[in-house]
């Protein structure tokens, strides 16, 4: 088998394990926390459904970052948003799997997972921020139909949930209104502290 | 909020389901099948992956047709691709399904993922047949990593095998060829009957 191949087929195999790394939702009427496979299999598909609202942006872009924005968690873990302790070292820890995993693949498709990666994170580019506005409402819907399953958590507030939110407002105004009423809605129903 | 966000909302919402839906394969290094979202994610990253082993493909087209390939598994179930009598009703199962689950989305964006699924399903377009390609390598991949987990099944043949992934010979030479190797190295492995 050509060399070029083989590495490909060593990072595919590779990632299947993206499937084991286990989030904080939990899916929508079953007792099971959602894993990383799912949720960017889930943003994908929002990508496609959503673009409208975010005016010209590249979808094959942010399709492929979605799909590729959780792989470091193979090797890091799933750090979960309002955990400030795991998060002071989070980027370290990611940078290192970064390294590692994508380093399986040919120098220039590494390359090009690297910037899709290092674009998602930096949230600079309308891509990466619609990308960003997928990876806050997916985890919110999930909250939302399962009576608020992390918003239990004790130290969890409606001002945490909206701050994490915050990319919404400029980047998809109309999927902000919508976040609003829902984080409202929850609040009433008893799923998120005030 | 407005109809047609709701519409999108229902239906994101609603295919978390396909997160629920068990296939035959087997999660390698962990004893789980894999579900429908996990298949679809996995096909969408080697679509980014090996698209140059087709030829000018429109690699968003392939990406959105495998993130919606099993879609109608939600209302139809995982119909395993050896067991004949339950092929036989697949095709009226699945109809009824599409028509359910593409229902709730606004009339544009129902087409547009009907008309992605019927090209898939058609196998005419190098788009489907490439989507098609991925949908026979993945399986084969954690079948090979599992010791062959679902060719252990009575009735299962390296011949019945090969006939399945019979896409590959022409629309993926390269991989074509690597399948094959994997076949034989799974036949003297003892993972598969000849
Ligand atoms: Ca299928």
């Amino acid at each position: 088998m050509k060399e070029r191949l083989s590495k490909q087929l060593a990072f595919i195999v590779e990632i299947d394990k993206l499937k084991q790394i286990f989030r904080q939702s939990r899916l929508i009427g079953v007792d099971r926390n959602e894993n990383d496979a799912e949720h960017s299999w889930h943003l994908a598909v929002m990508a496609m459904l959503l673009a409208e609202y975010v005016g010209k942006v590249d979808v094959l872009k942010v399709i492929k970052m979605v799909l590729i924005h959780d792989l470091v968690e193979i090797g890091a873990g799933d750090t979960f948003c309002y955990d400030e302790a795991a998060n002071r070292d989070k980027r370290e820890r990611e940078l290192k799997a970064a390294e590692e995993l994508f380093g399986l693949l040919p120098a220039d498709q590494a390359k090009e997972i690297r910037e899709l990666w290092d674009e998602f994170e930096a949230m600079h580019t309308l891509e990466a921020r619609f990308a960003a506005c997928l990876d806050r409402l997916e985890p919110l819907l999930l909250n939302y139909h399962t009576q608020g399953h992390t918003w239990q958590r004790p130290g969890i507030t409606s001002a945490k949930v909206y701050a994490r939110c915050e990319v919404l407002k400029d980047t998809a105004p109309a999927l902000w209104e919508y976040v609003q009423e829902l984080i409202e809605s929850a609040i009433n129903r008893g799923f998120l502290v005030r």
